[in-house]
């Protein structure tokens, strides 16, 4: 649900929709499966692009890659065709294999042509490594995991330490799934544009938040000595404005300036990667003529759009700082919150700023 | 083992190795497992790059993605560090989720530190839809199969109906796993070039062999109606001429020669992806000092190592042609080797041309 | 004009145009400039994609590099924004500065807008290095034969040894501008894709023409020794079919195999690159509302769009070899055109073949 | 020299060499041309990247476009072989043709073999439309012009309102070329990078200078309506590392960190792009043997070189604002350098966050 002051930018004409979530995007839904033992702190997350067919009804997309060290698949034939058509599930590194299977096996329950009297299917998967929090190498994700979390996408889902997020890190704190909106006039028309992230990025002295630089701070006061980005931060971006493919990596591009808004540098580690779709301009599998019109859109006025993206991009990473509760990672040390790495510093060295800062997000 | 009498590019100073085989790069070997119950026919192909520890000793690599109708995995990581860190698991579409679990469990049973005290590491799937002559949609390939494959490489391995390649069609006819290899001095040093590929490509009224347009003739007189392509054709290069990777792209891109001189125009369903790597220069997961030395070679004198690359790929395809067996596919009908497939032509309709043909293939 | 008995595809259902030329797309005219005294053997070929005013009213486009040794320019925004917004300037590589001034001055001319109260504009000017008949140091071609060449186009143009073609060389014969169409149904409606290619690429030794290796026989002829290849082929696709960028981009990728069919195999030293362009959708620079909608194709049927690009390229290639004439280069020697390597070969040793060839092709 | 206070990165060991400029890279020269003559305001920089002959020793180099909305020439070689082969060349978008003929001249007058016995050169020009300030329309610039800067390079040199950069302008104030310089110490070993940037990229609104957000100061008090970026940053990296041509691309990506940071999103009429070179391992033209060996560097801690990749071209684009001086627009309005800005405001209502700003600037 983003923020509760949701950060506007300064120049654009947007402001969030009704949930500050991804799903503010028609047809657009969300399903997590969390899994919190202790020693596997992990789970899937599912973005449904829409509540039909969308093997049968694929939607324009496109990805792109920040920062190649990820381990993504399914982008290949995203850019080639321009077209997403399966749900993207969001997992840990060492379950994309398991949530490939269970994503390949849901697409051809829904679909006997598959395999069949028709092609193949393109699952996408995207993940991040939980490895600090998560016994990643113990395989704990299951199919069943991932067909329950397929199975029950809705319009509301929470954010923080949940699905795949449960055993993510943002800035050395505690990171997950952060998500917010936007909506904009087009020619008269509303249209949404919301975002997704799957966040497990950034060294804490670098983070940054509306010009108070937190992280300094609060890693001078843990000494915080960690030297290599490991992470990653998966953006989905969602919109109904009808992009065509191209447009939509034009976009996407941008997701990385929201990404670095907080302080980051894109990390040699870092997977950092974008896949964007809209809901307009679906495509058949079986086209009736070869020859259609669109609905399409001008690449003149982008600016409005790639602020827009900018914003809601950033908005989801400190949705995640936000919503994200402290956890404890495999060596038995809390990874903090950002309210309790704040309330820690507070108790010990007070600081007006931070207290203006949590107040802003509303902590 | 490619051809009998290899094709040699007419300028070329080339020749095959002593085997003819992908494995005649020093440190390369192949292992496979091979389903075949008449419903799953299908399999595993494995391509270990060398014989130590590749995830400690990476090796420089490149991908190049021809036409991206594919669902391989790894390629985003390849290309960005230019670094392969796993063996190569080829198989079918659908097994690619339980190829990549098994190959993530064989890299962390390897390396206890994957996972746990450094980062996860990059499992190299790449497929073919087999799903003409195999029920793809059942699927039959477990761990355990792609365990076999990867713990039962050798330096001499079968081509044709075999591993990965049991299910796969090439120009309509039986296709499957080919190999070919190539010689050449460089500033008087003995190098290797091999190529393996899993040819599930092309209509069968384009396959044209030495000049002789074959594929006409065998499909006017079967009637072939194929109107669409649904193959694809997965190239692995192997080299130990110290090519960088940004080198091994551009030899990467002329595979599509090799594999078009037969007559294919890369289809539209047709996922073509090359992977390129180099057993020179590897490169050290734990760096000990950040500087070192390496091999290089001048992108001068180009033009032999893009000619050996087009007739090493296209001896490849031509060995799979006169390697693979009839197979009886899902719908009950021959899918005929190419030699089955003359010798019908021959007993009704004899034309010396093609008797031509069959002994220059030793077929 | 293409050949006099064009190839076709043997699977494909189109057939050439009235013209046979890239003018066959309604609204494409074509203007050549010639250089020739023996010194300076060059010139300028210029392709108007439209007879409004391109800049207000841009073309959807794509570029594509098969191989970058080139220095082609304006790619970058085309490739951005998918358009093309001004004529297409073919020259030698020297000129390329000189054509970018000229061009500059003519859209400017045109549009006074441009530079002033909007943006500027995007010249694409493409290359081939003609020094082996042309002295290229003395940068000759001015910006009034650039201006000449845009100011008198037309639907019919002379293909071989004129314009940029001048002294451009294919195989090792003498190459040049040549031009061929298809005509293909879409859902019942007529469309049009044709083919211009400046060629200046291939070794004697690779040429194949309709499975005939004519290429050994003359280079065996003439012990051809040359070892470098230095050329480049530049290919423009003009197209009234609703191709978007993301398409034609697929579509230009087909473009390689078109032109290593008669035998080439992408030297490192040709500069290779595709400039394709549709006449449908116009962009217009001030676009009167955001949204709009356009005419689009589906992918689901693009083998036949891929097949006609091959086959166009390949009998474009074709249409240089027939069509240039014999010139002397810098050193003296002739530049054999096909028709005269063809005719002192057979003086001294008649080849059946041969004689065959010559009649296929017209000559 | 970039700042007096130069902005140093939190974590990172990195310092500015001697002169904080691009020229603390050894070898690394710049010459300027400047033309200032109120309707004509404009000019020339010359970047020469070695002093020896660099087209018979070519530096490893890459090319990067964050947003292709830009007319740089060059880049597509420089991205398929790895290699820069001539001094960079900046000016406006309509003097590009001008350069690029200039610098074909100067490359063959000291390099006879150009175009005679071995092929062409590859120039690389790079531009940004000053069209606000100068009378692009009239294209000013002479080939002297460029001969005069590529003749006069120097290691040191003016930023701000000078060469390339005269007409330019950042975040609607004055803008220009800025430089700055890292050094690093690897393996214990000194090394340096320097950036150099054509700065005319951002919205006033935008800027943000150490968490200052200035832009929105200043643009409320100017009532600042810019609806339109139209734009663009040239970024040259300069080092002694010897990373390879990859490496050198994703240093590139980092550049767009650094130009962000102030406060941009990357506009749709932004034409960015970076081109990186490293003075190691130089690249004969004529090898004498295909083999060599070179020094080369490990990806494992690129974290150290992304930050200063980030730092130096934050504090390039810094050094542009502090360096540049008013100018009066083809308006008749003036263009304030960030000084004169901050001067204006604070006359009106004085800031003391703003005077602590300038303080760090060294205003």
């Amino acid at each position: 649900m983003g923020l509760t002051q949701p950060f506007l930018d300064p120049v654009s004409d947007t402001k969030p929709g009704p949930r500050n979530l991804i799903t503010d995007v028609p047809g657009v839904t969300v399903g997590q499966t969390t899994i919190k033992d202790g020693t596997h702190n992990t789970g899937v997350t599912v973005i449904k692009p829409a509540q039909d067919n969308v093997f049968l009804n694929k939607l324009p997309a496109a990805a792109h890659v920040i920062n190649g060290f990820g381990k993504s698949t399914g982008l290949v034939q995203v850019n080639e065709l321009g077209t997403l058509e399966t749900p993207i599930v969001l997992t840990n590194t060492f379950a994309v294999g398991t949530a490939e299977t269970a994503l390949v096996k849901a697409m051809t329950a829904d679909n006997p042509d598959i395999g069949n009297t028709t092609g193949t299917v393109n699952p996408v998967i995207m993940e991040c490594n939980d490895g600090d929090i998560n016994d990643i190498r113990d395989i704990s994700v299951t199919e069943a995991d991932v067909q329950n979390a397929l199975a029950n996408t809705a319009e509301s889902f929470e954010e923080g330490t949940v699905g795949a997020g449960v055993g993510m890190s943002t800035y050395d704190l505690k990171g997950g799934i952060g998500s917010a909106s936007r909506t904009i006039e087009i020619d008269g028309k509303p249209f949404t544009m919301g975002a997704l992230v799957l966040s497990n990025y950034g060294f804490m002295r670098d983070l940054n938040i509306y010009n108070e630089p937190i992280g300094q701070k609060l890693a001078d006061y843990k000494a915080s000595k960690k030297q290599k980005e490991k992470g990653s931060i998966i953006t989905i971006l969602a919109t109904d404005i009808p992009f065509n493919s191209r447009q939509l990596t034009r976009i996407s591009k941008r997701a990385s300036v929201g990404i670095t808004r907080t302080g980051a540098f894109i990390g040699n580690g870092s997977g950092e990667i974008v896949l964007a779709f809209s809901t307009a301009n679906r495509i058949a599998h079986y086209p009736k003529t070869e020859l259609t019109t669109q609905a399409a859109i001008s690449d003149d006025k982008f600016d409005r759009y790639f602020r827009m993206t900018v914003s809601v991009v950033e908005e989801a990473v400190l949705s995640v700082l936000t919503h994200a509760t402290t956890i404890t990672d495999r060596k038995g040390q809390p990874r903090l919150s950002l309210k309790d790495a704040i309330d820690e510093y507070q108790q010990d060295c007070f600081d007006p700023a931070l207290e203006r800062l949590e107040s802003k997000l509303g902590l």
